[in-house]
This record gives C-alpha cells, sequence and structure tokens, in this order.
C-alpha cells in the first residue's frame, strides 16, 4: 500500500471491522464497529458504507466475521460441513444492496476460499483463510485505484484546475479512489492544482464527501453548485474533468451520476478535455452502447428534504433519475487499472479487456 | 388586466403595501404588511420581495405610503416644498437593493410625477397622483408580462414539457411572470403541458418558487436537480425550454441566473428549442456581447446552509456566481413585450428596441 498513509473508508481490527458513518459526514467524524455479519449488512443496507467497491471490501469482511464465529462455535466442522453454513452467510449479505455488482463478487470470492480448500481443512483454518482473502480483496482493491491513478496522472497539468462530479473517491472504494486517485496521483507527483467539486445534488455527495476527503489529504478544493461547472468551463477556470463511472458499455459511453453528461457536454464546448476514471471490471462488452444501460429512477421525494429542511411545496412532483449516460464521443479518454482507453472505444475497451494485465 | 384573477406578490390595501414573505414560501403564505417607507425598504433589503420588477413595483408603491404621510403631516405643502421631502425618499429607497435596475427607473417614474405637477398642486392633489402612478407602474408591470405570454405561447408544443429555470414568474413580477408567463398563456389558450422546473440550487427558487406558483395556478410541474436537465433533453422529455434574463446584450448573448448556460448547451445537442422570454427593458444595446455584462460574485458560503442543515465540511471553500451568460448561438428566439427577436439578434434586437411599441 506504498509509503504514505492512505485513506480507508474500512479498517479490520482483530476481528471487527470499523466503518467511517458516510450518513454523519462532514459534520461527525463516527466510526461504527461491526463485530458480527448481521451487523455489516446493516451498515451497507443503510448506506453508512457506500460506493460499490467499498460495499464489496465490507461484504468481505463480513463474511471473514462470520467464518471465525462459526469456526468458534463450531471447531470440528471441516470444508464441507464450514461450506453451508457460510452459504446462509453469503445469501443474506447479497439482499443488503441489490445493484452493487462488486457485492456479488466479493461474495463470490470468498466462497472460492472454501472451495479450493483441502477437504479435511479445520473450521479454524478455513476461517484463518478467509481473514487473509478479505484481508487481500481490500488491498487489492486500493492497489487497483492507486494504478488508475498513475495511468491519469499525466493527464492533470501542472497548475491546473480539475473539476470533478460526485464522489469517486477514498470513501467509495477501499481507498484511494477512482477519480480522486487520479488527482491524488497527479498530487503526490509534485503537481500543483486546485480541485472543483460540483455539490452533486441531491445527496451532495461532492459537498459532503468529496470536499471532506480531499480537505483531509491536504488538497485544495472549492465546491460548487452544479449548474456553475458550465460557467466556469466557459470561463477557462478548468483546465480538466475526472469523473468515476458506474458502468461503461462496449462503445465506451459510460453512465455515472446524475449530472455527469452535462458537464462533458460544457467541457466539450469549451475544448476542455472529460476523462472517465474507473476500474477495468466496471467495462462491460455484453452492454453494447449506453442506452441499453438500465438507469435506476429513485423516488423523486428523496430530493426535498434536506436534513430537517423541507425545500419544495407538500405533494410536489419530483423526478430524480440516478444516473446519466455519457456518450463515448464526449470522453476524451477513460482511464483504467490496466491502462488508458483512447477513442474508438470499440477497438481500444476491447483490447484492454482481453490484454492480460493482472486484474484486481 | 383581464378576466382571469392574476396572482400577485404585492397587493394595494388602502395605503397599506401587502407582500407575499417570500423567504418563507413555500412552506408558509405569510403577508407582510408595509405602512412605511421604511418598512418598504426593510422588505426590498431583505429580500422579502425579490426579482427586479417586483422590487420596482414594491418601491413604488413605498414612495406613495411616504407621499401620503407627508400630506398629512404637512398639508399645506405645495410642489416644490414636496418635492423636497420626498427626494429625501427617494434617496433612501434607491440603497435598498443596489443592482435592480428597475428599482431606479421605478424611482424615476415617481419623481417624475412630482416634477410634472402644477407649480400649486397641493400636497394631497400630488399625493393622489403618486398613488396612481405607483399602481399603473404595477398594472403595466403585469400587462408587459402578458403581452410576453402572447408573443411566446405559439412556441410552447401542445401536449409538450416545458423546462424552466430560476423563478421568471409571478413572484418575480407585478405578475403572471416573464419565462412563467409564456408558459401561463399556452395554457390559458387551452393548450396541455407538463412543466418540468430546474431546482435552482444553490438559492432553490425553482423548488421553492415556481413549482408553488405554478402549483397554485393548477398547472402540472415536477421538480428535477439540476444535473437531470441534460438527461432528460437527451432522452426527448422536453420539448421546449423557456427561461428569463436579467441581461441581454445587443448581439443576443444573455445573462441570467447560474445554471442556464448548461440547460441551452443540453438543449441545443439535442436539438431542443431553447427561449429566452424578457421585458425589452432587458436588452441593452450599449452592451455589445455577453462578455461585457458584469457577473455578481457572490459569497460561496452562502451555498452550505439550507435551513438549518450544514451541507458541507466547516471552512470548505465555495464559488457562487450568480449568474451565467448564454451564447446567442445557443437561443432560438427572444421573446418580448414588443415582439419576439430571432438570429442574427444584433439586427433583429435594434429593430425592436427602435419599434415604437407601447414600451411599459
Amino acid at each position: 500500500m506504498g509509503d504514505r498513509e492512505i485513506f480507508s473508508p474500512l479498517r479490520w481490527n482483530d476481528g471487527v471491522l470499523q466503518l467511517i458513518d458516510q450518513l454523519r459526514l462532514p459534520g461527525e467524524e463516527v466510526w461504527i464497529d461491526c463485530a458480527s455479519e448481521d451487523e455489516v449488512h446493516r451498515a451497507i443496507r443503510t448506506m453508512i458504507v457506500r460506493g460499490a467497491p467499498a460495499i464489496g471490501c465490507a461484504a468481505a469482511y463480513g463474511v471473514a466475521i462470520a467464518a471465525r464465529r462459526i469456526a468458534g462455535e463450531s471447531p470440528e466442522l471441516a470444508r464441507d460441513g464450514f461450506a453451508a453454513e457460510i452459504e446462509t452467510v453469503l445469501a443474506d449479505l447479497a439482499t443488503a444492496r441489490p445493484t452493487a455488482v462488486n457485492l456479488f463478487w466479493a461474495l463470490d470470492e470468498m466462497r472460492n476460499v472454501v472451495r479450493a480448500a483441502e477437504k479435511s481443512a479445520s473450521a479454524r483454518q478455513l476461517a484463518d483463510a478467509m481473514e487473509q482473502r478479505a484481508v487481500s480483496i481490500h488491498g487489492e482493491d486500493i492497489a487497483m485505484c492507486q494504478r488508475i491513478g498513475q495511468h491519469g496522472a499525466d493527464f492533470v497539468p501542472d497548475g491546473g484546475t480539475v473539476l470533478t462530479h460526485c464522489n469517486a473517491g477514498a470513501l467509495a472504494t477501499g481507498g484511494y479512489g477512482t477519480a480522486l486517485g487520479v488527482i491524488r496521483a497527479a498530487h503526490e507527483a509534485g503537481k500543483t492544482l486546485s480541485v472543483i467539486a460540483d455539490e452533486t445534488r441531491p445527496y451532495l455527495q461532492g459537498a459532503r464527501l468529496t470536499a471532506w476527503e480531499l480537505m483531509r489529504d491536504g488538497l485544495d478544493v472549492t465546491v460548487i453548485p452544479d449548474g456553475a461547472a458550465a460557467a466556469l468551463l466557459r470561463r477557462g477556470e478548468i483546465q480538466c474533468c475526472v469523473v468515476g463511472a458506474d458502468r461503461i458499455a462496449a462503445n465506451g459511453d459510460a453512465a455515472n451520476k446524475i449530472g455527469t453528461y452535462g458537464v462533458a457536454l460544457a467541457a466539450n464546448a469549451s475544448n476542455v478535455p472529460f476523462y472517465v476514471a474507473a476500474p477495468r471490471s466496471t467495462v462491460d462488452l455484453q452492454t453494447a452502447r449506453g442506452a441499453d444501460i438500465p438507469i435506476e429512477e429513485r423516488e423523486g421525494a428523496e430530493m426535498f428534504n434536506i436534513g430537517t429542511t423541507r425545500i419544495a411545496p407538500a405533494q410536489v412532483k419530483g423526478r430524480y433519475p440516478a444516473f446519466d449516460v455519457t456518450p463515448a464521443h464526449l470522453i476524451t479518454a477513460i482511464i483504467t487499472d490496466a491502462g488508458v482507453a483512447r477513442p474508438p472505444y470499440t477497438e481500444s475497451l476491447a483490447q484492454l479487456m482481453s490484454s492480460d494485465t493482472i486484474r484486481s
């Protein structure tokens, strides 16, 4: 994990998973102890931990906690009896957030630890192996973010201002972040830079989370209303944009937090480069183009209560698609842990996905 | 003022100005009584009344209230003595909001009532004339909005969805509104339409005020986060955009609430018409182009407190330019009380401004 301390929203402390409560940031920095798989389930469901990679890491630790409990309760169990008990845990954790694909990937990885063990392995040996795998999933996620950062740092001009949208940061991953990983890597390479964070309505991940984690690392960050991004781009005050992605289609169209597409349009209108930074696992070659990506439509009423304040008339209707799709022609490059894809993306992404670069 | 009841944020009631408190909308519908010019001054300064045309109307009534007070205290005063007293009132009201150009226009109109009077006019006659002028300024403002509506209604497709940004509505004017005047006129012409209102961060004029006044009139309105406008335009869910303007340059570049430019970019990317609706007095032929329009930069910290909720870390920096400039090439037409200007605007606006259409 390198020489620098890497902030992670998860800590593994003597068999207990500690999570920073993202619902209470930035007002309070509170760490929640999860000492059982049920507590981990609840933390994922209630969004104490959010961001697909971070959810995957938390779920893996949840399975490790359950494995230790099972080994304590039934030290006599060998592999197959142990596997049966663990299946119940996996099935339960899989229901915590049904859409985060990394959750299912992490649970499969934990299942594979048991499958790969000797038939005669003891419950304690299995619990040890599962703890090691959870720790390695977490570490690999951070390493993957750092590779994204290394591949992207050169795109950030020294002395420049970088705009980002939402929170594709340490808080959304095992640590370091994807879009914010690019910014961190440029900063660590000695570049002077300023960050502009869209506040990102309605959940304000930019104002609450991106601002918090960049200030914590000593980076210069300024929050703007989402509607101000286009004007600042037009004024020449922003030199590049870097955002994350939730899914990237085979043709390079990228789904990300609602508002991203508008930033891409404004960047292109002002000839400012617009980069997407995401792990290679975000690229879905089975999805041909952005129009095929299902977009979650959230309950509109969610946006009308901010803390204790009601911001709209009673009974007013709201619409809140959680994501939008940025068409590939607006994306300057896609920065992944396996390298950088450039247009035309149908070719470059296929090449990236078939390369034998280690995938974490 | 037509057959229908026109909602106005101002009521003139037996020498007292009543203002709907726009700071408490939409939570509470409270009317504030202003029985002295000092109370009117305070209402403008504290934004109980906002929107340049509405501020102008309020100031005119403030002068009328002062004139009645002076006539009561000094019935012996004739024109010149009365004028001297009124000058103090005008000077004081002019400091309430230094940027709203309609404020100064309305105060000049009230001064002209005294100047145009006979030298021997009594204080009571002058107070009567000033009350009549305040009432007519208010009525003319509503009529001007209705003319904007008539000129714009044809642009709204029957059965379509119209997007608007901020509040260019009844609440910002003497009544009826500019951009919302176009929507009201289309509705009154029998068209079926739905309105999408950008919530308009940071002050949420769309969620708070536009939603409130359109629901009050029985129009179908849905509020979205500002960042969702581009995605809905791309999906084909919006048939036209109508916004107001704070200043329009000679070449057609238009300054309006921050976020407007991004809407215009997204509308153009999806081939959706983008209209600006504003009184002819908003066109400033002395300003050659948008880059010459001074843009007010507000205190960034204003955006971080919503009601009692703090939405960003302590000490985080914020940037909040209050307006942006939409370049003329993104504007399909400019709808004014004197007619509709189309590209090329340098010619069409000059022609509109030199026409002899009655200007109010």
